[in-house]
């Protein structure tokens, strides 16, 4: 028999799980709701669409695979989203972009042993750090001034940092951020690659970079060795499916995938897997059609503002169109302020800054969404007439980070993930009398959110020098008891590991 | 207003759901499907149960809380099922019972620090320690003659441990094991409270435990102090949904709750969360009487067996009813061979040992299945007769662990994880030079299927002394690769964490 080549139509998971929908005649098996025959019991009203997963919530059967070691319909559906993202070697994800980042710094960094990390990185990927008992250089972002955001590292940072501390295994960015703007990976690339090291682009807000002629090009493309995506959060893979892709072997292939089998469930998600092997077929069998619904939805949302609640409402764009930035520009409505009212009538925006309600779209948005939006922002700006007109610059509210740009080495025990919460090992002291302590908080400047210290992180007079730039300004800050920057809690313990 | 005490047949994340759903009037939200939208593109037919479950596949938006800081419907949910299963306080789990053996394990030992583990836990538990640089002393079960399978371990082994290594700093059981066979929870949390120990039971698969006065008391009830339960196994909950339970503060409840917000994705999956809450509901508005439709069933199969194939198959059983174990009375197919042929048509069940095809029954379980099940075999049976009547001894083919009772402390490191399948780094010698090396491999002698030695433990004379005994009786073995038992692979790199 002739073996038939992987096409970019075929989905073997979801192929695999049909087919064991057939096949099925009765399971002896986990999970207990047997197919999901338990929710019809009961008679509740919700049953109906947990029997419509539960029917295909299977788990290693025959025909199914095995996840953590794969050889059938699961290998085939990484080859072929392999294939469609550019990869070396691609991993399905049934944890989030939460354990691929995990992963891949388990497997860059050895306890101890130091990354160059983005200041304002996912918590995952701090936790990746006090869990392995590992360290980084932050690197902070720069400011894009267009929209009045942080953005990406520069590469001249990171390859500063790699001078720097030339004993760092690797380097961790984040690309996009939350708000779309990406960083110059390729010259991020060159940086790391020059010094011999690998990088890591956490890319969860990314997957469908490079997908369109409008998308802003892919970490892989730019020469990533490592990349994680969320594809659950912009391509239509169910929430906690995500990818891990190589683009090389600069970290071992081994060592991720001996991290993933610690760090993931052994009874993963059939629904998840099935999940990201069609958003995979989509992509790959539609292309850039597959977002041309949306984009035109997007392109006439100004047109669509133009005409709602006297014009009051304007969107900013950042380098991906499929976050557009929506503002008030009669300048009297935060961005929270927008997101809190339009959830209210059921309009769901991803989150929000002092001036901005982000709009997450995706290949499913629709014209009739952007309608709803637009009746939605009339029915509130109706509710909640404007007082005053005023045209607030874009960028007036970012405290910039000043001369800060690489933290001193910061080495982190899951013990200070702990020690956060306990008030008892910790005290108050003047941010004056402060250098040389170890912080037992953060102190985020809000906007632009990027922590200027961290728990557990020494404060250095860079350190206490910029906060009292940031309290003679007025700053808005998170993370901090005294939010008028008095005083900060530093950490009053032996941070000896056993002793958390 | 008054405040509406919580209700048993409340479902609060359920609800929570569907009044999302009544809500949403278009998403500007993570996850990329949109509710389920995107399935209904591209004209695939498996779209409709990925719409289904789309549509519930929410995130953390307004009325939906936050898994990991809960003070809505998911707090809500976690206490009621803390009140179900008489918990100091429960946690909902979204990566299976791995993540709760992960996290229990980490709150439980610093780096460097010793448990008492059982000697045959889950792997994850095995990973937990590697990931946390902790060690173990492992304590070996004992034999259960009457079903010729390994059970629980001895309160008094326990004891012994805790004895000869005070320093350890808690208790790690599993309980029951796959087949349904529990061990003496009340004698072990007695053994570890006296000398000042937290017990962690895995109940991975007890879930249903003291749910039905046919069960055998649940780990909680008998004074257990973290319990893992896997509620997808045995009760109606999506595969990765799982709690784990607080019986006291011996191991702090903030340790538990920082790992586990480090080791979880921070894109719960409201699937999963929904379906733990439903399962929670069942079990505390229909109690005992929820299994006896599956209990009358699985009573009835020894009966319909009798009828089958000439009586050829029977059950046995251990003291958890919904586990029987089927085996060939003939004494000619093994447990694989039943499981193996049952499978093509399409009837599944849980696992094989030599001798027994574990049928994994659950409150879904109905005589419809019984008859499935009983007509598979009548059709296998007479695809492949019987050549020999023999009716071979339960026990038979149980290789003893002889006088192996406790290992001596075996401390891991996540790069033994990587190095395991490294040979370049292994080397090859006879067993009786090995005393004193670090092994390479896992020796299991099957059945029992409970390691000898671990990757990355050093060979003791014990431990090459009982090899050197399953060699003369020539014992079945797993893990190994050189399976007649004359060398082993031993490590043969510098164990520096630096180095992996």
């Amino acid at each position: 028999m002739e073996e038939r080549r992987l096409q970019p139509s075929d989905a073997p998971i979801v192929s695999a799980l049909a087919a064991y929908r057939q096949r099925r005649r009765a399971s002896f098996h986990v999970p207990g709701h047997k197919a999901g025959a338990a929710y019809a019991n009961g008679g509740h009203a919700e049953g109906a669409w947990l029997g419509a997963v539960g029917a295909f919530d299977a788990t290693e059967l025959p025909g199914l695979d095995d996840l953590h070691a794969p050889s059938g319909a699961i290998e085939e559906a990484q080859e072929l989203a392999a294939a469609c993202f550019g990869a070396r070697r691609t991993y399905f994800l049934v944890g989030g972009s939460t354990v691929g980042n995990l992963a891949a710094i388990h497997a860059a960094a050895a306890p101890g042993e130091l990354l160059v990390m983005q200041r304002d990185a996912h918590k995952s990927a701090i936790h990746a750090l006090m869990l392995r008992s590992a360290g980084a250089v932050f690197a902070f972002p720069s400011p894009d001034r267009a929209v009045g955001l942080y953005g990406g590292v520069a590469p001249e940072r990171i390859a500063d940092a790699l001078d720097k501390h030339p004993e760092a295994k690797a380097v961790f960015v984040t690309s996009p951020n939350y708000y779309g703007i990406g960083a110059d990976v390729r010259g991020i690339a060159e940086a790391a690659h020059a010094r011999g090291k690998a990088l890591i682009v956490d890319e969860a807000h990314g997957a469908h970079f490079g997908r369109h002629p409008r998308f802003p090009e892919s970490a892989l493309a730019q020469g990533a060795d490592v990349v994680i995506q969320s594809t659950h959060k912009m391509l239509p893979a169910l929430t906690m499916g995500a990818m891990l892709h190589l683009g090389s072997d600069r970290i071992p292939p081994e060592r991720i995938e001996a991290f993933l089998r610690m760090l993931q469930s052994s009874s993963p998600s059939y629904p998840i897997l099935a999940s990201l092997d069609w958003a995979r077929r989509e992509l790959h069998t539609r292309g850039a059609a597959l977002f041309e619904t949306a984009l035109r939805a997007i392109d006439a949302l100004p047109g669509r503002l133009h005409g709602t609640a006297n014009g009051r409402f304007g969107v900013s764009a950042t380098a991906d169109p499929l976050k557009p930035l929506l503002y008030d520009g009669f300048g009297e409505w935060t961005g929270y302020d927008i997101l809190d009212r339009l959830a209210e009538l059921g309009v769901y925006a991803e989150m929000a800054t002092e001036r901005y309600a982000v709009l997450a779209c995706s290949a499913a948005t629709t014209d009739e969404d952007m309608e709803r939006l637009t009746t939605a922002l009339e029915e509130i700006a109706a509710r909640f007439p404007a007082k005053k007109k005023e045209n607030r610059q874009n960028s007036a509210n970012m405290y910039t980070l000043g001369t800060l740009s690489l933290s001193a080495p910061v080495y982190f025990k899951a013990e200070d993930a702990i020690a956060a919460s306990r008030t008892d090992k910790q005290r108050e002291v003047p941010w004056e009398d402060a250098v040389g302590e170890t912080c037992a908080e953060m102190v985020i400047p809000y906007p632009p959110g990027i922590p200027i210290v961290l728990p557990g992180e020494p404060i250095s007079p860079e350190t206490a020098a910029a906060v009292l730039r940031l309290r003679a300004q007025g700053a808005a800050v998170q993370g901090v008891s005294d939010r008028s920057l008095r005083t900060v809690r530093i950490q009053a313990w032996d941070r000896n590991p056993n002793q958390g």
